[in-house]
C-alpha cells in the first residue's frame, strides 16, 4: 500500500477497502494491513486491479471531500467517485467559458506552456549540476540546452493575440521545438545503458516512455481532484483545444509540473539503476509500485512557492484555485509554477 | 436485488458486485444471486449499506458508459462513479452557461416548471377517475383542483422577461399556489387512514412524505445520469438558481416527471396499503425496497413521447438532450414532456 501523509494508493491485487469507525482500512486476506484517519486523508487512488471498495467507504469519503480516483496499469485514470454535492458553484464555471473567448484564455495558455518549458529548463540544470565535475561536456550540452529552452519560454511569453484560438498555434509550434530539445538534452543525462528512443506518449512498450505515461496518469489524478474542487470544469482547457471526452484543463494543469514530479522520479529512478521492468510492454506490478512511490515522494516534498514552503501536492491546488481566482477576475494575472534547479 | 431491464438496483446488506467476463455478477455470502450482461445495462444504482464493489467492475462500467450512483437510506444520492472520460464536448456547456443570460433561460425555466404544474394536473386527474362511481364529490373536487393547475399553468406559459434572472421570482410565486392547490387535493385523494399533513421535504419523518423523498431521490439519480450524458453541467441550472452544491438542473429536469414517476408510485402503494414502514423516523429496508422496485416499474413503463410509445426512463434521458440541442440552437424550443392520465 501506499506512502504519503494525504494521499493513499491501494495497488495490491485483492486489497478491500473498507470503513472502520473514523478511519479507511485496508484488508489483504482478512488481515488489516493499514489503517488511516479520514482527517488528513485528500486523495484515494486505486492503482491495481482485484480491488473491493464497501459503499460505507464510498459514502464517508463523498461525504468528507475526498475523490477516489482509478487508474489503469498504463496509467490511464479510469474513474472517479466524486461527491454528488462537491462540485459547487457554477459561477466559476461560467468565467471560465467566458475566459476562452478573450484576453483571459491567451494569458493563461501562454503561463501553462512556457511554465513547462521553464520547468523542462530546470531539470536539465538540475540533473546537470550533478554531472559538472565527472562529465563537463555532458554538463555543457545540458546548461546549452535549458539556456534554449528558456529562450523558446521567453518567445511563448510574448505571443499576441485577441482569444486562445488565434494563438494556439503559435504556442504549440515554439512548444514542439522546445520538446525536442527537452528530450534529447534529457537522454544524454541518462545512464549510457538506458534504451532511449525518444518520447512516445500514449502507446508506448520501452521502459522509460511507459514508467513516464504511469507517472502522468497519478498527475492527471492529482491534477482533475485539484481543478473539480476548484470548481473548474476539466474539460474546458485553453492551451489544449476542446475535443470531446479530453480533459483539456487537466492536461493544460499538469504542463508545469509533468517535469519536476515525474520526469525527475522517472530519471532519478532509471539512473538509479533500481530495475524497472517492463513485461511483454507492460511495466510489472513490482515497477509500477516503485514509480508510484516515487512519484507520490515528489507530491509529499516541500517546495517554494509564493515564498514559502509547501508540498507539491499542495502547490498544484493552489495553483487550481489560482486559474479559478484569475478567471473570475477576482486576482493577479495566472503564474505558472516554476521549480528550483 | 433491483428489477427493471436497464437499470439494476442493489439494495440488499452484505452484497459483493464484481465483473465475470462479460457480465455484473451479485453475490451474497459467496453465492451468485443475480448476473447481467453490460449489453443493455445503463445504470448500476446502490442502493444500501455493506455494499462492496470490485474494482474491475467499476473499470467495466466506466468504460462502457454505465455509471454508478448511491443513495442514502433518507433518498439523499451522496456519490457517483463516472467515467474519466465520458464527459463529452464542452461545447454543450458553454452554451448552457450563456443561455442563463438570454430568452433561452427563460423559455426553459417557464418549460420546466409548467411542464410540473401540468404533470400535477394530470395525476389529480387520473387519481380522480377511480373515484367517479364511488365518491363523486371527491372526483369533483379533484377534477376542479386539476382545473386550477391547469391554469396557474398557462399564466406560467406567458411570463415574460429578458432573462431567467427577471421572471424566477413570478414564476415560483405562481408554482408555489400550484403546489398548495396539488397537495391538497392529492391528500383527499389518499385513503382515510393516511397520516398526511402536507408536504414536507428534507427531514420529513412521517411515512408519505418519507417515501416521496426516497423516490424522488432515485428520480434525481436518473436526471443526473441523463445531464452528464447529454454534455450538460448538473449544476448551472435555470429555474432553479445558482447555489453551491445544489445540481440545479437536475432539479429543474425532475419537475416534470416528479409527478408521473414517484408520486403516482408511492400514491398507489399507500392507496394499496401495501404496509409501508417509518421506524424512528426511517423507512425500514423492506419498505425502501417497495419503493424501489414501484419507482422503477414506472420508470420502466412505456409512455407517449413525440408519438411514440417509450420508457419513462428513455424520456428522461431523450428530454436532457432536448435541453442540450435547444441551448446548442439546433432545434425547436424546448417543449415539458406532460403525461396521460
Amino acid at each position: 500500500m501506499g506512502a504519503g501523509d494525504s494521499q493513499l494508493i491501494i495497488d495490491q491485487f485483492g486489497a478491500f477497502v473498507g470503513k472502520h469507525s473514523e478511519r479507511l482500512r485496508v484488508s489483504l486476506k482478512g488481515q488489516v494491513v493499514e489503517e488511516r484517519p479520514f482527517h488528513g486523508l485528500e486523495h484515494v487512488l486505486v492503482a491495481s486491479g482485484g480491488v473491493a471498495l464497501s459503499s460505507d467507504l464510498i459514502q464517508a469519503c463523498a461525504e468528507r471531500g475526498i475523490p477516489i480516483s482509478f487508474i489503469s496499469r498504463v496509467g490511464h485514470p479510469y474513474a472517479r467517485v466524486m461527491s454528488s454535492g462537491l462540485v459547487g458553484t457554477v459561477r466559476t464555471r461560467r468565467e471560465q467559458l467566458l475566459a476562452y473567448l478573450d484576453e483571459r484564455g491567451v494569458a493563461l495558455a501562454r503561463a501553462f506552456s512556457s511554465g513547462k518549458v521553464k520547468n523542462q529548463a530546470v531539470l536539465l540544470k538540475y540533473m546537470a549540476k550533478y554531472r559538472k565535475g565527472n562529465a563537463p561536456e555532458v554538463f555543457e550540452k545540458a546548461r546549452a540546452a535549458a539556456e534554449s529552452l528558456e529562450g523558446f519560454a521567453e518567445r511563448i511569453q510574448v505571443v499576441k493575440g485577441d482569444s486562445v484560438d488565434e494563438v494556439r498555434q503559435d504556442i504549440l509550434t515554439l512548444e514542439g521545438h522546445a520538446a525536442k530539445v527537452y528530450w534529447e538534452a534529457a537522454g544524454e543525462l541518462l545512464i549510457p545503458e538506458t534504451d532511449w528512443q525518444g518520447r512516445h506518449t500514449r502507446g508506448a512498450r520501452d521502459l522509460v516512455n511507459s514508467a513516464l505515461n504511469y507517472g502522468y496518469g497519478m498527475l492527471y489524478c492529482q491534477a482533475e481532484r485539484a481543478i473539480m474542487l476548484a470548481g473548474l470544469d476539466p474539460y474546458a482547457g485553453f492551451l489544449h483545444a476542446d475535443r470531446a471526452g479530453k480533459p483539456s484543463l487537466v492536461l493544460d494543469l499538469v504542463e508545469e509540473f509533468r517535469q519536476m514530479t515525474v520526469d525527475r522520479a522517472v530519471f532519478g529512478l532509471v539512473n538509479k539503476g533500481v530495475g524497472l521492468e517492463v513485461e511483454g510492454g507492460l511495466l510489472t506490478e513490482e515497477s509500477r509500485r516503485t514509480i508510484a512511490e516515487k512519484v507520490n515522494e515528489r507530491l509529499e516534498t516541500e517546495e517554494r512557492y509564493e515564498g514559502k514552503k509547501h508540498k507539491l501536492r499542495t502547490v498544484i491546488q493552489s495553483q487550481a484555485r489560482r486559474v479559478a481566482v484569475y478567471v473570475r477576475g477576482e486576482g493577479r494575472p495566472y503564474r505558472a509554477w516554476v521549480g528550483r534547479w
